[in-house]
């Protein structure tokens, strides 16, 4: 893996499987343990920096670190010192100071962990920056897909609902697409990015649409994005057309979302509570799946440093 | 022990004896120690989830399984997705695919803790629930009440106080019983169930009664579950008739309050700070009464585990 | 070092010389290595009880329990059981029941964690007490200098801006004038306290008296202690006559600041973006300052104990 991790286009398609096999053979299985714990990162420091409210994030990266036996610190954003008026600068250069290994950033500004990543020499890992991208979603989807469908070289998914301001949809516009998956946007026009033709994805402006695919993503409605704007003229009329039910979903497709969901906004409370979804064999992926990021991020880079040194030696000599 | 620890009916008098023989016997020095740790749950995974804000409850979980050496995981309804609508059932869902081995739970809804035990695979804890239980508070009385008087038998207990509002009172009637001892409420009557007499309990209006008991069990005024409701006319009145101070309590009464206290309240000031009461040993047993739950919620239930599938075994050969 | 760490006139300068050499010596290299970690105070609790907003000094004192291998428990004064009206007292004979061996304290009341060192047998180290001392901070600012200077002997600092409210000048001007600097204020008079030109420094408002000084040590306008009152008629005019530029820093002088900084207010972004100032290395001080700190709070006090008891031994025999 790369130094950092901010967006799915630093990871070519080879490193994401590269990844995901270690997440597979090495850390899905140990959750089913009684012993859920390697001595892996035990000496390293994880901070969590998260300036939104998460607990389905948070806490999978928190547990991923402690999993790895690393030290792990969480600051929340309302219980620290930004409320005296400090930079996000001047607090990722004082975290700096302790000399962390992995600082995982969950900002609400795009470009935010590419930011940080300036004034620290910890590993960055975007946790989710405002509309911009959560590559570490994208990566425990794609897993979830490779264990329901093996080869996800020419599936089809159709990701629906609040795009416009999805992070998980842009992250999974560029995954999905580098491991060949053909990818159809399904929202109203008023919830598509304008430049959405031009992401080389198929848009429609129904649910009709979902026929012929395998693979359904729902979004949750980012209402706490909408910031006041009239995106939705009315709520009622989107759950009518955009709301998906168990009878929306054909044989062989399986349904996808990155939490938390909201029945009867986005997901019909029969297909939550129905087996044709993989939301909980995705919560359990991410756990595996950020172990495996934080391990590879390490391990990667401290061999990369290795044998760049052993070239200096060699040059030298 | 049971799978979970839900109410304080789930135990008979023999399982209350030997948990607490547990605390006694392996967990109650070990705070004196300088090394107050055993690695008895390496690896396993406890997450303690709190609905209501806590201090003693949630760093007494907290200590003790980190005291078990597990790795605990704090999630704080207020800094959580919760606050983005996620039902308590989704919430639970999704941390039960980390499979975790405890949670606790303290939730405002009576019953929140058996509705989540339907959810996951993990031990449930209830921490709390509403004016339901709270079974470890409970154990911790009866623990320190042994410290003190040995032998529990006939015991009398006068429990005073907000008793309609009052999860202890709930837990301690049933498990007060259960050891045999005898219990009367004191209270007025609109801080009294309904059916207190029904409870098999004497019931009366004024601290004379507290004349021959053995224990008074001061409860803390929930002004906080009091809803707007007008059950206290007049505070002063209610502290005139009810606050229990030094001069009520006789010789050789014992009096414990599961904390926190209200000074000038429903306790004297300078009761809460004589030697007649118990309320720091009641915290320092909780301690050790919470490592015994967890350590023999899984140890108990492991063996029974591998005691069910030798019997397979045996069957099938 | 003495049983708690309440002021800098706990310590002399033979003892402050004695604890910066740990820090030195065991702990300043322990965060460039990989494993960042020894065990010294495994099975050892640390309470880290804050009572204000803190990013900066909470996790340094975290990170440093959590490298010595302690439990650390974190207890925030807003998501705790003081909301329902407990007593700062009675929190801390609670907390005291689990037998920390440390509690770091901050709380916004001078004199709060000496008026809690009479309630627990655990070590207390304040971590700032409303306007009264800082003395971790103090430390590690001593420790920066030494870093940077060697002997501080008639070395010569200025401390400038709001030392009205400022707990970590009072903690500064009495550990610097401890290692023989000399100090020097400089602030607006309604911002210097009224006994100032009392406490054996020289007094001055204007930054021409920065002239001279080896270290310029800024103080963070603390507007969140000023309660109404009218300190600073206005703002802009302190910023014009006390903001410290990089235009202001004379050859070889060093700027230390405790940070948070405001950025515009106190210190120009200029200085703050520059190599003149110290501001990184005190944060990565403070963290090597504050395990020692804990290390030798711990085991200075048993070796003084064991000895204590060697003699009683030897008297008796």
């Amino acid at each position: 893996m790369n130094w950092h991790l901010l967006s799915m286009n630093d990871l070519s398609r080879d490193e994401i499987e590269s990844v995901l096999a270690t997440a597979r053979k090495d850390f899905l299985e140990l959750s089913k343990r009684d012993i859920k714990k390697v001595p892996t990162l035990r000496g390293r420091t994880v901070i969590d920096l998260f300036y939104e409210k998460s607990t389905r994030t948070s806490t999978s990266f928190e547990l991923a670190g402690k999993r790895l036996s690393a030290d792990v610190i969480n600051v929340k954003a309302d219980a620290s010192a930004v409320g005296k008026g400090e930079s996000l600068k001047d607090t990722v250069l004082t975290l700096n100071a302790y000399r962390p290994d992995i600082i995982v950033l969950r900002h609400p500004h795009v470009g935010a962990p590419a930011f940080i990543s300036r004034y620290t020499e910890a590993h960055v890992i975007n946790a989710g920056d405002g509309k911009g991208e959560h590559p570490t979603q994208c990566l425990l989807d794609i897993f979830s897909l490779q264990q329901e469908f093996g080869e996800l070289e020419g599936l089809k998914v159709a990701i629906v609902g609040d795009i416009l301001h999805s992070r998980v949809a842009r992250s999974n516009i560029i995954g999905f697409g580098k491991m060949g998956m053909q990818v159809r946007l399904i929202a109203p026009p008023a919830l598509l990015p304008r430049q959405a033709a031009a992401l080389g994805v198929e848009v429609s402006h129904s649910l009709d649409s979902l026929a012929g695919v395998d693979v359904i993503y729902l979004l949750r409605m980012q209402r706490e994005r909408h910031e006041g704007a009239n995106f939705l003229p009315s709520l009622r009329e989107y759950i009518s057309n955009y709301c998906v039910s168990l009878r929306h979903v054909g044989r062989g497709q399986r349904v996808l979302h990155p939490g938390p969901i909201n029945r009867g906004i986005e997901i019909g409370a029969d297909l939550a509570d129905s087996g044709e979804n993989l939301i909980l064999q995705q919560v359990e992926a991410g756990l595996a799946v950020r172990m495996a990021v934080m391990y590879r991020i390490i391990v990667d880079n401290a061999a990369a440093a290795a044998q760049a040194e052993v070239k200096n030696i060699q040059a030298v000599g």
